[in-house]
């Protein structure tokens, strides 16, 4: 079955605010294995939603249409969908009651208006609206289903929660089959991953798309049209093939992994507490750990350290080594990560020193860093990233302490097993 | 003339994200007069791709695709609309050059696959990437000018702002004259700024229209149809005027203004220094000073005071201090900004220290934030910050490095003039 999601507003269509509630309706549809392939934006003119509803049902045999339900003149979505259907609009008393009760609750004073409110399409069904005044409306019309919904997130979230999904799963129990699984990688330019594991994968009847974030590449794996238990071993099948040669790069499946959340949960299970001093991430690569719920276990604190005369004097980096090597240098890194580490007495200690750019910094390009890991009871390691080739101060901080996590991730992951959600 | 823009992407498509694009495109078109009416998304289906450029040219005469020019097999974009368009696909060889420089600095070798981001629409015109690898291009065939864009929001807007606004601007001269400012707001809820905005401006021929980003609100004024001899007074007119009411909000106008860059700024221009000790925002005050280029200047270190005995360790604060008034509290905040300053010997301290959630802390909500200014020869200022409204740790986080940022613009404001830029 084909899904269309028209969303109505002059407000999107000038830009003016984005569309959280396409995002939020189609992940929901996703679950109920409906993919809206196909999604249309309008503003609140009434011929316009005509046309696109007529649009819609020559390619889609479920569509809704979402917002435009408000009280005002400019609110045509409902009596444009019935005119689209060729049907009335009809009043829902009891609705309508309601709706004047909580108006004077409110002291809102001219209810008039909103009795457009207490309308839906004859024939179908009214769908409740749990956080506001419009109601909204599922109908049937030869092979079309559609489905019209507020528009503001609030009251569209809880329609679409409380009243639409409980009837889509009665009116649509299982259309195609879908199942998936969500790996997560770093540091590995997208073009080369997607190459190997379109490669490992073979002819395993398995999809991989991949999609790339500001920290991480999600790469998708789906099974069509096969029960849960003929799915579960073929993606069981593909993930091994891709970690076996991906290994280097992969840090989880599942959805609401992160780098920063694996590394975190590696430490606490391991009981080994962590702490940093940056020059050119700036307080990237804390704040990041910082964002994870729990951190508080593993972390404590640490250092900005910009300036060379901050390095010394925090973490007792000597004067005479960064004259000697310079403050972007693998021995600058390692002093910075052990001194960090003994300071704060933590047992992991990390540290970035580098050029963001845009301009040079000792003769050296923006992108060049040095990163390093000190442990107690080791000698730190110390080692190169070449960013030269990403663009941006942003860009090269950001990847920066992606670098340095997944090095943390994989480094306790060979100590502590797996990690995996 | 009609505009539709279509977005490609299977992500958007199964509402893995929020498509923030279209929403970007379609406001800077605005700004050029051109309304883009329609607005469509489709997964990365070539046929799809087609389908939907072929219904967007019976209603369209400027139409743009977006997204699916990475370099993998699912990115089917610009041969998509090159078949859709009968025309054939140019390599543009110096591109292809550039790919392989870059990509080879990146040592990410076998570039072969990205060669497909060195492509363009025959008798089309490719559009730079200031911020990626994939060229895009605007192509005129019979009645219709289509434009292909990139999808990753960072190279979408870079290649938006720098490649097609200003082709656009030759292509199509404004049918009506429009003269715009940026104003940028923060720490104000965007609805409570519009409606006081829209009531000061009165009967101003002053259109205003704001845009919500993570750290700040940006309002833009806009003048139609008039020259800009005769816009620039009435635009000077709005602003005072809304400066006059909601200049406690205000920090600058100007495209590429950000808070961090005019603090840096006012910083620089005072010759002052600053430190901070950060708790619940783990580094993030401080790496978003590192993110304006030349930040060196006023900013040398400073620390992550996430547990107490960091806050004690690291800058000082008396551990009885602590115990007597709970690391929530207005003392800790200003113990630890006086701490930090002295430690590092800035003008300058600030401090954070609050509950980011989920949970509380000593039996504070989520949302409850204290931080302090201290600054030599003065008793350090400390406050409260209830964002108990404000939902998820990533949100309280930086809504509390927004609130100080504009602190810090508003004293440093008072003290030495103005920083618009």
């Amino acid at each position: 079955m084909e899904v269309e999601i028209i969303s109505v507003g002059n407000e999107l269509v000038l830009g003016q605010i984005v569309n959280t509630n396409v995002a939020y309706l189609a992940d929901q549809l996703r679950q109920l294995n409906l993919v809206a392939h196909y999604q249309t934006t309008v503003d609140d003119e009434p011929a316009r939603i005509e046309a696109a509803l007529k649009t819609a049902r020559t390619r889609a045999q479920l569509v809704f249409v979402c917002g435009g339900l408000g009280p005002t003149a400019d609110d045509q979505t409902m009596p444009s969908v019935a005119r689209g259907l060729g049907r009335k609009l009809v009043l829902d008393e009891d609705h309508w009651q309601a709706i004047q009760r909580l108006l004077k609750q409110r002291a809102a004073g001219m209810p008039a208006e909103n009795i457009r409110q207490a309308y839906y399409i004859e024939g179908g069904q009214p769908l409740a609206n749990p956080a506001g005044l419009a109601l909204g409306a599922l109908v049937t019309v030869g092979e079309t289903t559609v489905g019209v919904l507020p528009g503001p997130p609030r009251e569209f979230k809880a329609m679409v929660d409380q009243s639409l999904v409980p009837e889509l799963k009665r009116r649509f129990p299982a259309a195609k089959q879908v199942t998936s699984r969500l790996l997560h990688f770093a540091g590995r330019p997208e073009s080369l991953l997607m190459d190997e594991i379109t490669a490992v994968l073979g002819d395993l009847p398995v999809v991989a798309t991949s999609y790339v974030q500001p920290d991480e590449i999600q790469v998708r794996l789906r099974v069509d049209d096969r029960p849960d238990a003929a799915a579960a071993p073929l993606l069981d099948q593909a993930t091994r093939r891709i970690v076996a040669k991906e290994g280097a790069y992969y840090f989880g499946s599942g959805e609401g992994v992160t780098l920063a959340g694996q590394v975190v949960k590696l430490l606490a299970a391991a009981k080994l507490t962590i702490t940093a001093a940056e020059s050119l991430t700036g307080g990237l690569f804390q704040s990041t750990l910082c964002g994870v719920s729990g951190a508080s276990k593993v972390f404590a604190g640490g250092f900005v350290t910009y300036a060379a005369r901050a390095k010394t004097k925090l973490v007792g980096v000597p004067a005479e080594l960064i004259a000697e090597h310079g403050v972007v240098s693998a021995e600058t890194a390692a002093a910075m990560a052990t001194g960090a580490r003994e300071t704060i007495g933590a047992d992991l200690g990390v540290a970035f020193t580098g050029v963001a750019g845009p301009d040079p910094l000792e003769g050296q390009p923006a992108g060049t860093v040095y990163v390093a890991i000190a442990q107690a009871g080791q000698p730190a390691a110390a080692w190169r990233l070449d960013l030269a080739g990403y663009r941006g101060r942003q860009v090269i901080r950001q990847q920066s302490v992606t670098r340095v996590l997944l090095a943390l991730y994989r480094r306790l992951r060979e100590k502590t097993g797996n990690a995996d959600s």
